[in-house]
């Protein structure tokens, strides 16, 4: 039995280049992220823990069903079912991204219970926006290392949404965002976190 | 029928080679900025929308005319207006390069309708300066989706300007530089850039 | 007689290379900083004097005895000593690094005798945290070119802990940290700076 | 005849990396910054000026000699006077380094005549000092197009100095440090840069 289809070898790939890009920028440190990408039959190609995202090999990502369930004898992340209830709520997606960005981490600090961007032509890159015109938010939710727990806070403030929502943001801890592709959430993740350094440094500058 | 001549495979060459540049500063995130280079038969070579300008290829770079008409059948990006309308203003003019860069997006956001830079020595990395006592003004103008429109307020401002200009900032979005060549406007690029962070790191510190 | 063992030689290597990871995040300048590991025989592996610790070589690396003394002819660096006291307090340690960061530096200017870090995700970098509900505490020594009385400044505080201690700042100076490996050392000094960012991030930014 | 010596190449090498060392710290804008070394007959190899001094080919060196003459038909920069007046003060002197770091910038711009460092580990990394409790000034003098007239005012205020000096500061302009030799004059650079941040960074932050 061949247990890694091409599917998987090929998001596998995408993932561990992905993990490079992101430590490239200084977003993931120590052993800290996980990244995840599901495949066409609905399984999911996902980070195991305890290695440095930025120098991953084929080896490190490991393939679970849409409940998280190892199928491949490998053992999960602790924080594999953020991502897999994010799968189900969102069937368009097949890409999420968990860094830890430390822009992530002072928003989180600074900015209560959710982070408000607009006016900004980047917002542009995220999917679906046409116009600097936009006003979204990113929820932040605290911290908790109960993952079903913290899974359920999440899902019920994402049940409230009315408008398209592009990640969110765990307190002290990072930011998980998604796309319909790897490449479109990196995107996503590099519009969020600079978006982010432009609130953080407006706060940090006095006006002329 | 050759569609590209020499001189425009050279200075496509040339847009990739800054667009590798711009990125390792981290000026352009996501799929965001253009760059653009007039021929010497008049005609413009500039970077097609939807790819990451840190890893262009020859083939992401199109060929227009005067008035931003395609010539070679690629779909331009709806931000070309503006660079046609500089290389009109401006016949010494033969690059545009428009990054993202965060510093340019912070002095929108601080600065109001221009910033003033002066009593810098890197002033002289900018064309026809010879002395830091020269004092130079930006203009910063609003963003705008409907790109005719933002290009006529460019102009409007540019019209009632007796000194050099060397670039515009269109608030929350970024800044619009030039030169007479690729390296001419690269070296304005860097040197803005540098002022700008000068300018805000300034306004972060308090005196002793 | 073969002076240097095999187990000397991949210590080496591995210091080495931990010198160039720790030089491309720019925490050592000039040529500052120390680092070593402990090997199997109770010896210990440590940089000498006087290089730049970002382009080290194997034969920048020295042996020494528990007590310091040199076991090859080269000279020790004066801070020699606070790395054989460490090994000697603690038995599982076998690598300690030392840089100068920035961040460190300003910890000790800002935070008087201590720096407590608390609610962060990443405190699970460290050895044995589970949870970012932890509380751990980071002592800031005065600096003394007097190696043994710095020594017995920091031994004297060690010796009052009940908690585990992952590092200590010498004010003005830099970071000592430690792990019971290279990797889980350098994993250490990731985590710590990164939490100092954190925390001195927050104190130049106001809250919105 | 054979113009260039041995000595010559290999200092003109040492000047091409330690521009690229330089750059890659983003100490140096467009064609900003000039660096020199003495060579053993007395003479001086100095970059010409309009090049970027992070790309620097040997062909970018050229050969003065003590009174700023050419002595291969290149044409000096207009900074030269700085450094030939520099090697005339201090016998023990063989290069000089001139980058255009921001931190210097706002240096010059925050604390008046001059900037006084002490209390710091890495002040360990300057010619002759062995212990942080060392107090040194710097500097800071006003900028002027006029070579010789500001080369006076250097001159000026060396002439007042009793402790050995390490560099000074152009305000809005760049740095000047120097050393018995490149690495030596290298490791000052990144010594003071790296000082300059602490100071400016302790000025941006709130104490605790």
């Amino acid at each position: 039995m061949n247990l890694y289809s091409q599917d998987f070898k090929t998001a596998a790939t995408a993932l561990c280049n992905a993990g490079r890009f992101i430590d490239s920028k200084g977003w993931i440190q120590a052993t800290s992220g996980n990244f995840s990408a599901r495949l066409a039959d609905g399984t999911i190609a996902i980070t195991t823990s305890g290695k440095h995202k930025g120098n991953l090999q084929v080896d490190d990502i490991m393939l679970i069903d849409a409940d998280a369930n190892s199928l491949d004898g490998k053992k999960p992340s602790a924080e594999t079912g953020l991502h897999t209830s994010l799968y189900m709520r969102f069937p368009d997606v097949h890409a999420i991204l968990h860094p830890h960005s430390i822009n992530a981490i002072l928003v989180s600090r600074l900015f209560g219970d959710e982070i408000v961007l607009e006016d900004y032509e980047l917002l542009k890159a995220l999917h679906g926006i046409t116009t600097h015109e936009t006003r979204i938010t990113l929820p932040i939710v605290a911290n908790d290392q109960n993952i079903p727990r913290l899974s359920r806070v999440v899902d019920d403030y994402l049940d409230t949404l009315t408008a398209d929502c592009y990640g969110y943001i765990i307190a002290g801890h990072g930011l998980y965002t998604w796309g319909e592709s790897i490449p479109e959430a990196l995107r996503h993740l590099e519009a969020l976190d600079y978006l982010f350094e432009c609130e953080l440094r407006l706060h940090g500058v006095r006006k002329p």
